[in-house]
C-alpha cells in the first residue's frame, strides 16, 4: 500500500459540498468514484478539510492509501480525463505513509469574494457574495487587524458544532479591492466550522457601519454566538492554500511585514 | 399593444443557446415563459440575434409586443425575481412600435476569451476556450488588421448557412492580454453564422505560426470554406454590445484612432 497525495481545484457551484452523500453529487464522492474506477480497488480519501455546498477550492489537498497500479504521472492524466469539467487535479505524488492531508496540515488560507454593485451580475453570482451596500474599506481594515492573534474563537463557530478546543491562531488577514469585487484573504493554523464566513460577516457589518472596529475584541471575548450571527453564503468562499511546511507558512505570513 | 425593449446579461453555460426548443432549456424559452407568466398573455420575443449553446451575453437586446399590465419599472423587478441565477435583466423600457431588436440594430460587438495555460482551470473553462499553446501577439495583431473593412465574408460562414448576402463590414478588432487570458473584441455591422468564432480560429492559427498574417486577405478573397475550417467552441464567446444608434457606434469605433 502506498500513500498518494493530490492537489486539486474545483468550482463548487454544482456540488453539495465535500463530504460523500448517497443522494447528491459531492466532491469527495466524485473523486472516490473516479479513483476506484481507475485503480480497480475501493478508494476512500481524506481531504484537508470539508467544504460546504457551493464553496470552491483553488488548492484542496487529499491523501489516500492504494496499491498503485500505474505510474503516478499517468494517474494525474487519467484522472483529469474522466473528472467533470469543474474539477481538475494539478498534482499527484507518492508521500511518506505517515503523511495525512488533514492531520499533517499546519495552516490554511481562505479567500472570500464580495461584490457590491446594486444590480446582480450573472457572471459573478456563483463566485461571489452579492452584498449591494457601500463598504468603508478603512474601517474594515482596522476591524480585520483585531482578528490577528490567538483567541478562543467560540463566538465564530456555527451553532451546534461539537468541537471542544475552540482556540485558533490567525496569522494574517488582507483586503484587496478590484474593479469588480472585495477579496478578503485570511490565514490561520486552522478554522472552526463556518469561522471564516462568520468573521467576514462581522467585517461586512463593520463596513456598513453596524459595528465599530473597536468592538471586535469585545465580540470575540464575549463567547456569545448571538453577537456574530451573520454568516454570508458559501458561494463566495475559496479554500486557497493548505500548508504542510511551517517554513512556507512563515514566509507567507512575514511577507505581510514588508 | 406596446413594444417593450429589454437589455439582459446571461451566462450561457447551462443553456442550449438562444432559440426556443421543446426539449432543452434555452434563453428565449426561459424568458418567454417568465414574461408569459408575469404578463398573463402569450409572449413571443425577438432577440438581436441568436446565440449558440454555451455562448454568453453581456448585453443581449430583446423586443416584444404586449399589453403592459404593470408599470415598466415593476416588470424589471418582477422578472429578475423569477429568472434563474444565470440570467439578469438590466433594462426594461417602452419603445416606438417600429423598433425591432434585430432589424433596428446598426452594429454589434462580440468578445472572445482564450486562455493558454498548459493545465486546465475549472474556473476558466466555462468562460474561455482552453488553447494550451504559445501565442505570438504581434503577428495576431497584424493579422487582425486585415479583417477591418468591407468584404464578402463567405469563407467565414458556417457550412450549410443559407444567407444570400455575405458581405459584412468590420469596423474594429482589438486584442487585450490579461494575466489569465487573451480577449479578442470585434465590432461590425453584422456577423454571419459562426463568423466571429471562425475569424478568431484563423487568428489563433496565426498566433501559433500555422498561417502568416499576410495570407489573411487571400483567405477571405478565396471564398473557400476549407481555408478557414477551425471553429473554436462557443463557451469563449460573448455578445458584448448591440448598437441601435449610428453615432454611439461611430464614437466607439473612432476611439480606436486615439
Amino acid at each position: 500500500m502506498q500513500t498518494i497525495f493530490l492537489r486539486l481545484k474545483y468550482d463548487g457551484s454544482h456540488y453539495r459540498g465535500w463530504q460523500r452523500q448517497n443522494s447528491s453529487p459531492t466532491i469527495q464522492g466524485v473523486l472516490e468514484k473516479a479513483l476506484t474506477k481507475l485503480l480497480k480497488q475501493e478508494i476512500t480519501i481524506d481531504g484537508s478539510g470539508r467544504t460546504d455546498a457551493g464553496v470552491h477550492a483553488l488548492d484542496q489537498c487529499v491523501t489516500f492509501k492504494a496499491h498503485l497500479i500505474m505510474p503516478v504521472e499517468n494517474l494525474k492524466f487519467a484522472l483529469n480525463k474522466i473528472l467533470p469539467i469543474d474539477i481538475y487535479v494539478n498534482e499527484v505524488q507518492i508521500v511518506p505513509n505517515d503523511f495525512h492531508a488533514r492531520y499533517s496540515a499546519v495552516g490554511k488560507t481562505y479567500a472570500y469574494k464580495v461584490y457590491t454593485d446594486y444590480e446582480r451580475n450573472p457572471f459573478l453570482d456563483r463566485y461571489h457574495f452579492h452584498f449591494p451596500h457601500k463598504l468603508d474599506s478603512e474601517s474594515m481594515k482596522s476591524a480585520m487587524a483585531h482578528f490577528i492573534g490567538t483567541y478562543d474563537y467560540r463566538t465564530y463557530m456555527a451553532s451546534g458544532s461539537s468541537t471542544k478546543n475552540t482556540t485558533r491562531t490567525i496569522y494574517r488577514f488582507d483586503l484587496d479591492e478590484t474593479d469588480e469585487s472585495y477579496v478578503f484573504t485570511i490565514t490561520g493554523n486552522g478554522f472552526l466550522y463556518n469561522m471564516v464566513r462568520i468573521i467576514v460577516g462581522t467585517v461586512l457589518h463593520v463596513g456598513v457601519g453596524k459595528i465599530a472596529p473597536d468592538q471586535i475584541l469585545d465580540i470575540i471575548e464575549s463567547k456569545d454566538r448571538n453577537r456574530a450571527k451573520f454568516t454570508p453564503p458559501g458561494n463566495g468562499l475559496y479554500l486557497k492554500n493548505v500548508y504542510y511546511d511551517a517554513q512556507t507558512l512563515n514566509e507567507f505570513v512575514s511577507e505581510m511585514m514588508k
